[in-house]
């Protein structure tokens, strides 16, 4: 592992451009530190133009066939680690296109008629894009059927239900779990929309304004999975909309996992004690054995900064930036390379902590039976049964709470005698909502927390996912 | 025009919360200062829910009759500006509760049965974000037609086509507004996008666990034009990725209106001199009657920045936030209402600006014509015409550029003779690219800026919108 | 209470703006909405520049008498909510301009001599920034203090101290407060140096290039209470650091702010149950008398969002913005008015809930003796006593800690016998580490958590704040 | 240059991590991948640590002497390039711990008695930004150099000034660059700030409680070169506001360097041709040899997105962190170490840039003359000797601004008597104000733009700097 010294000191701080401008610009042209993970990308995208050439006749099948054989050679040199990259020859389309002349000849220096490095790089960073999108939509996929599968097991496991932290009602841990596979099914349709917009080929817009060859733009397009050719050049190599709405696509969703391993992190505090993790997921130390930090969690909260970050940073270049390629689009790759490896990390973290986390559930019911949380399933009772307007349900209610609470029991302690006093028409049937899991029971509204409700919504869930 | 005082004095700083916590909670809870932007909604989102609870049986039809004309009462007071808005009743929502009862009494106490505020605000705040969407849609259409009329008037009108604001490539005006066409149309898909996502209705969500009244939560969503009701409560009334992912639209939309004013300021700049503002789109000054300051370009330029500040507002407001529903949640109307309000006037701007901006074709078409921008033509020309490998034209082309350099002439100005001083097998054809007019009409391939390009895109344009 | 009505339907989004660019203009470039707020800072900078033009002779003094007298009235009829803003006028300053003509005649137009709508507007904004941090700092201060009175209080009271939120160490009530008052401090720090530095003033500067006029921009300067005029005055005019640095300021106290209130969210769980907020710091339910919503924690927590946000919103107004003055500038105020407010009411709902917390000792002392949270201290202890090095003593004290463990007790729980088995040189001093007390009494290096510790350092801030 | 492979294939993406939570974990947990950076700081810290404990007796001085014989073998390791990181090993600080206890044994595991990895990774990281700092304040005295050499050198260099990016004074390129030199002071001065403010030392305050051994707080501080321990140990392990406040000061200065960057980019464009870069600083074509495209330029202004967004990010970060050390945590130092790279070179090219840019003085005169740019001259001329009232003078002179527009010619192009058909009183003297020299001549106020001003700033500028 080799990592570059850094000297941080006041004598050598930025010393490295003492020798003059020329440092400077190797330093702000290079990109080939970060861009060579497009490497995949700039072949597939080569072997497309090739191709295309050929078959309209601006070059010929020799010359095609030979580019197709130095590339797939090069591909095999990168996969085993065998090809040197150079900082001189700046970015990995040069980096490529050079070793490729250097193998083939003749060729190779026709491989780039009718072409730019402004649509070369537009279409291998969509292309990029579209690659980190599937992956990562795939994952979004995987992580909704943990979540299934976990709430389908877990749909009878009575949980307190918060608003603002406090004890509001009881739900089920099922429902709780179900509740993120729908904002994790509308974040992996973000990034399918994303997809969508995205999936138009620069390739052919040449340095800016198209070009006067006869190029065929359609098979190149189709050739790379592309549903069309862009249809305006100027749009094609100076647009990076497409890169902005990735990254908050990305945001988005690492907000949503955000809350989910805040919440992990504050159940596994011992107050709580409601689910525990496994060893493998946690960091311990050697003389606190029970110490299990969730370390797992902390980093998939902590993780959605930089992503955020990777947002605005992009937002900010674009901003006010006049038609069509400036150099200033360099720092669009960066920050959507480190934001889709956060959130595939977190992705999986996530999928990881889901599957394996164990509930508690004698602490999740007894935490949910606590505080009087039934107090609105009287209210409501009170409504339904009794006929009592709405805000007189809510009067008796707080009158019986209150009276539960001088004599230090629950709603359920009370007995059918001491709720009369209070309103002389309340029956036996009152029992049927007054335990959390009479509670949960009662809640069969669409998408409510009734166990029988998340059964059925883990199995057309189950459906939907195939 | 009623302004509140603001003291900006030391003594008086905070003093409105030295009167201690209750002014500090009144004014963290008050949110009718911002929410009232919402009457609308509340009221179309209660008269649904009124329909609804009689369909089912909970209400009567004479309470339903009741709350109908209650409510329509209420909205003309509302927009008749006669409404009484109260602090001390926090919201909207009780401002329109409490109303209702004062006028129709009991029914109107029935009108929040199997209902919360909780759901109540997330289904109102989501018909307003639909209601905002369609609105910027539409605009977002209407500036692409004034793109699309303007191209077409102008799909002959040569301009410089810049690469890092040096003149690259001759293009045409009428190319450069239908690149931003593109990204509009992009823009209005992501809103689009947007809008059918947010589209389920989490009224009867109640609380956050549902409800034991056999309401049709079906009923509601149709009622209310939403394609479904949510399907889990918690997720319903936790969750505001539908407000993000508008916040992300707009803050896209706006960066690519700030390119166009960027370019706008520029170009009207005197020693551009490209287009002229009309008077009622510029400021000037009463000693400097030529001075035209671009003041409608820079604000659609300078406004991105609060978009985006909402876009990050927001994403910090929920990360890590533990559901369901926590007073941090309040913070999210706000930065969505400025958003896009400020996105309707950056749409009505820019139309406006490009709807009445005057080129100035000569001065443009200088521009064009400067610096040997027809020197890749050459070079292409080279490549098709006599086969020279694409390398060897570019060391031909630069040479004859050389030499037109130091006789001060353009490259037309170049005779044939002097031509074949440094390449023998050029012929008359190579004038048919050395001009900008040859140059942008050879420039045939699909997205190309060729005039008849630009005109066909712009008819494919006008079938589109239809 | 008045608030306009805001329409909503797709017909009428945007239709403001259907009557064409002169409604666009005056949405534009109408500030008087939000820059009335600052109508003392501009008569300030009035009656200065008044003061000064009659010095050196530009004015007489009778025009300056008028001026001041002009100007008094304004500032009462502002005061006394009787003055008209007009839309009309654009801005503040234009309309106390105008009213002061309209009182004073021929004098009042004479006061707009060597100034500039430019330098008067980045004069006012800077004063209004610097009442805003003398406000700011003063709470700071407040807040501090009563961090300092809580933790002198609660030097004693033990807690458990968490790293990841899991028990690592015990620590006090009181040390935990004071962490906050060091960073409190130094947010204080931060709002004094951006004052510092802010501290010049920009009158004078004119349009932009100064002025021909022999004025004395030292005595508007010191009349202002600034420490020199500014020495650039194309600077003067175009800069707005100042402003950036005060939101990000802002921006960094509302994080730590944000910190301990998501502590006092956690707290008031009753799964923890640490501390109680008195209930004008909370919310309830008519329905559940003990549900204590700690919306003013939440608020606070939630309002970093709209301070970050106003941060963003700058940097990116100003990045890429040619010099000097520009219209997107405009946008710098109404971002710092919102952030300075928040800030304001965050400080203000801190210290009430930091004043009027109630501890519950007995819950934080119990969860802090879970968990063998003195671990480390034995772990030292055996260092330190019996001179084991620091690896070995690790592994012992993991042994005896997995004794306890397996026996079901604490490691105050295992007799001297039990430990010798493991370690035979342990000796009764050991039980001076093992209780949760005396475990933070031996932490007395500097900084350390000791309650002595924590009174000295109590008694040091209340020396340093006098 | 090696650089790894990155699928980007389905059936690839996330593929490391199917083998499992440890992989996952791995990733999660390890920072050797970035903390290396910090190996400096952390032989620094160990080594005053060492001496510390030497010092009151806890390790004996044999100890010390082979703690620092191992930790200067390691560092020359690691300067080498020989030292071998290790993912396994996690960070830098145990990769060095475990490196030293292999060359020295015994003594090396004494080493890390009274310390954690809490209070050291805090303490390597605020010496790693006290170092940046250091560099960044003298790079940003070196670029205020430059702009004060080149302002004495251009004090009388008339160019256009502009408000709104309009022609509104003519002003002087030298008073144009020290308006930078007052923006980079501030800058420096928010550097300068943030050191001090984050110079006290957390080393000792261990886990996060401090510690019962009987350590010199004091002495390591002094040692390390900071002005005090921090009084708090939580505060000293858990807070970053340090981290926040300079990636503030990092955002702000390269704001600013992006406000010249894009001027850089207009003035080179040739309708401005106002400068002209060296070729080191551009990049060119090969057929377009008098292509020269600003890179250094648009870099310097793109790279102000990455550090908003790093600055972003930690803010995101912290956000409701709960005390004291949080995983989340670890996510401060890549944005820390990226903003700092970014903006050394920002700092490096800008001085590249400003020194050995040529000015076109005739282009920038020329430009400096047209528009009427000396109209508010006339009309201070008006007040000032003819003592018209300021609205008067303007009214005058709008007319002769009109009169000379209709004749075709600037104002000092109108004769006396043409002046005297408006007003019978101007006389021969207005003529000293008329021309772009007579007008910055003129404007003699405390930075105002004179040349005599400029030059005598640039003198007081160079007394300042020494």
């Amino acid at each position: 592992m080799s990592i570059p010294n850094q000297t941080g000191t006041n004598q050598q701080w930025g010393g490295r451009f003492a020798e003059g401008p020329s440092a400077i610009m190797q330093a702000i042209n290079a990109s080939i530190g970060f861009d060579a993970k497009m490497w995949r990308q700039d072949i597939r995208g080569s072997l497309a133009h090739a191709a295309m050439l050929a078959h309209v006749g601006i070059i010929s099948s020799e010359d095609e066939a030979a580019i197709q054989k130095g590339l797939a050679d090069i591909a095999a040199e990168i996969e085993a680690g065998r090809f040197e990259w150079s900082e001189a020859l700046e970015d990995v389309h040069m980096n490529i296109e050079a070793r490729l002349t250097d193998r083939i000849g003749e060729a190779g220096k026709r491989l780039h008629t009718a072409r730019s490095r402004n649509d070369q790089v537009a279409t291998d960073f969509r292309l990029w894009v579209r690659d980190a999108i599937d992956g990562l939509a795939a994952q979004q996929l995987e992580l909704i059927r943990v979540f299934v599968r976990r709430a389908e097991e877990h749909a009878g496991t009575i949980m307190p239900g918060y608003t603002h932290l406090q004890p509001a009602q009881p739900t089920t841990f099922g429902h709780h779990l179900l509740a993120y596979a729908e904002m994790l099914w509308r974040d992996r349709g973000r990034m399918l929309d994303a997809r969508a917009r995205l999936n138009e080929c620069p390739l052919g817009s040449a340095a800016m304004c198209g070009t006067g060859f006869p190029i065929d733009r359609h098979a190149t397009a189709k050739a790379l999975g592309f549903d069309a050719p862009t249809r305006n050049s100027l749009d094609g190599v100076g647009s990076r909309d497409f890169a902005m709405e990735f990254l908050a696509a990305c945001a988005i969703c690492a907000t949503h996992l955000s809350r989910l391993a805040e919440e992990i992190v504050i159940w596994t505090n011992p107050a709580f004690g409601f689910v525990t993790l496994p060893d493998n997921l946690t960091t311990g130390s050697s003389i606190m054995p029970q110490k299990r930090n969730p370390d797992a969690a902390e980093l998939v909260r902590g993780k959605t900064g930089r992503i955020n970050g990777a947002l605005v940073g992009l937002l900010t270049v674009v901003k006010g930036l006049a038609l069509t390629y400036a150099k200033d689009l360099q720092e669009d790759k960066e920050g959507v390379f480190d934001a889709a490896e956060s959130l595939t990390l977190c992705l999986a973290a996530t999928a990881a902590m889901v599957r394996d986390m164990q509930p508690n559930i004698p602490r999740m019911a007894a935490a949910a039976g606590a505080g009087f949380s039934t107090a609105t399933d009287l209210a409501d009772w009170l409504v339904r049964e009794l006929k009592l307007p709405f805000r007189d349900a809510h009067h008796v209610t707080g009158r019986l709470v209150s009276k539960a609470e001088g004599m230090g029991v629950d709603l359920s302690g009370l007995t059918i005698m001491e709720m009369r006093e209070i309103e002389p028409r309340i029956h036996e049937g009152v029992f049927g909502v007054l335990s959390p899991s009479a509670s949960v029971a009662s809640r069969r509204s669409h998408g409510g927390t009734a166990p029988d409700n998340v059964r059925a919504m883990a199995r057309e869930w189950q459906e939907r996912l195939g």
